[in-house]
């Protein structure tokens, strides 16, 4: 089996300012506080599914250099730099059209850099029995995360009779519910969070972007010619802007009739919001939160500080607070306004 | 007259941590986003008063290259270097026996450096009439503040049938009250806040300090035969710390018989806590005070938020709270907790 990892790493977190910037977003942020990034701690999650020369990570050009001082196990060559975001289906075929090149048989794991997955153990065991499928049917395979709550900011996937850690068909992609909805997804049973990872072969995705995304996959034949030459680069810059901007789920997973969902309960964040990191990270007694440096909460409770810092941080009086704070930056916020945070930080004064 | 204003910089204004910190306090940090640090503020209100190479300032060593840089035009001669502070006595001490060396007739004006006086034209007014009166009695003159609220952080001056604007006999020096006794003296009336203000001739203080405090002149005896040599910071570092360590209301103001009062309505404020800040900033229409750079409230009421930096502060949701941020140090907490925040920052997380 020749298996590659696709790590997806251009977004900018916005909900996470000010931790995560444009100029360095959350993926290569110690948000937990734990001493790794992210995209460190997602090149972990996969170390056992193949060697450090098969990961492929997508980014912005203006990460190249982060991801390079972050991930130095990773071939620079295997860095792949978009020329502008054009959301993840343009993404993943440069990678896909890329590692079929060279790897014309290679099973793919594409994966965001962002999330978190505390059941390391049990997701290695999911990630190789779908890679062990795809190798064997040529289908493809996606992770569904067992839902915990009726969250409206992710995408589910419907599949009947799914049993945890077990392989299943899916019958429906849905888009991010409204809160109704979201509650009889949970009612009923059989939907799970769609984590934006997917196992396949390359011939297979490819394929399905021929059929379902023409535009894209014609792009990619054209850049093709220049992959591994000193023209890649001039190249991509000409014809990548040019993709469609849309969504892998949009552009293939809700109209493909041959997907699998291996549906488990794999301890699964996004880190979307200050809300779910404070989800994953230990309370103290007082349902307090602190992430970095030196903290100090006096009459606090159910807050999360993160001090990007050695300097200190002295917190009194706040309940249900975030308090960020990253080199100039500061936010304070209810937790419960969180879903604003984006708009705060882009006002001009 | 020869006229000299002394200025006492060796404060660590601790109570407006983070802003004020040991390595950069409050006097020299533009606490009312003004674009001026107090003691600059404090050598401006005092400029019709004498020329600038009559000016001295007493600080700590470490402090000395913070005043040459914000405060030009003071000869660097007169910046008076204490190896470690012994509180006001010896200060003061220290600058009056070295100005009487070579200025035996000196009218000396002490002054803190980290206080404002929003009624300026009328302060001048009143020191000129003390120094008038000093110069041609030979007593002392302190500066009395008409109190606008029964402040227990500030001693008191008692004096009869005060005038404001006008010289009266001190009755009594008080030290800080309980809030019973600071209303008492708010009710009675002829009760003056300490603003830390003398005015005096300098063989007037130093017979007083002979008189009242033979240790710390014993010593600046001893220490005198080095002014203005080579051997001075030697000597200085040698016997200073020997000092008394004592304020001069203990020392002298509380002791001496001759002591007589200017009081007024001057606006004047020691900025000792960021309670009293936000009463010398303007507010907006939420009673919401900001200093400093890009800081953007959202249903924010009573607030003080300090930003130091460039950075933006996004703060939401807070009712009266100080938001402070300076370097990498923050604090978030309620101005009615505010006497806790030495405290706060000081202890080990």
């Amino acid at each position: 089996m020749d298996t590659h990892v696709v790590i997806m790493a251009g977004g900018i977190g916005s909900r996470l300012w000010p931790v995560s910037t444009p100029d360095m977003p959350k993926q290569f942020m110690d948000v937990l506080g734990v001493g790794k990034s992210l995209i460190q701690m997602t090149v972990e999650r996969f170390g056992s599914i193949c060697p450090m020369e098969k990961f492929w990570v997508v980014t912005s050009e203006k990460y190249v250099g982060i991801v390079k001082e972050q991930l130095p196990g990773i071939p620079a060559d295997n860095i792949l730099a978009e020329p502008e975001p054009r959301n993840t289906a343009p993404c993943i075929a440069y990678a896909c059209w890329k590692i079929a090149k060279r790897h014309p048989d290679a099973n793919i794991v594409v994966t965001p850099s962002d999330a978190v997955v505390f059941e390391r153990q049990r997701f290695a065991e999911d990630i190789s029995k779908a890679l062990e499928f795809t190798e064997n049917s040529g289908n493809i395979v996606t992770v569904g995360i067992t839902p915990t709550r009726p969250e409206t900011g992710y995408g589910y996937i419907h599949a009947e009779n799914a049993v945890e850690g077990q392989i299943c068909k899916v019958m429906k992609f849905k888009e991010k519910p409204d809160l109704q909805t979201a509650r009889s997804y949970l009612a009923s049973g059989g939907f799970f969070w769609n984590a934006g990872i997917f196992v396949w072969n390359v011939r297979t995705i490819n394929a399905q972007l021929r059929k379902f995304a023409p535009q894209i996959a014609g792009i990619m034949d054209q850049l093709s010619e220049s992959f591994y030459t000193a023209n890649e680069k001039d190249e991509l810059g000409r014809l990548f802007p040019q993709c469609e901007k849309i969504s892998i789920d949009y552009a293939v997973m809700e109209k493909s009739e041959d997907i699998y969902l291996i549906p488990d309960n794999l301890g699964w964040s996004d880190l979307g919001s200050w809300g779910t990191v404070k989800e994953h990270v230990p309370v103290d007694s007082d349902a307090n939160v602190a992430v970095g440096g030196d903290v100090r909460m006096f009459g606090c409770r159910n807050c999360i500080v993160h001090n990007d810092s050695k300097g200190i941080a002295v917190i009194e009086g706040l309940d249900g607070y975030i308090v960020a704070k990253k080199g100039d930056n500061i936010l304070v916020c209810r937790l419960s306004e969180e879903q604003h945070i984006k708009e705060f930080s882009e006002l001009k004064r």
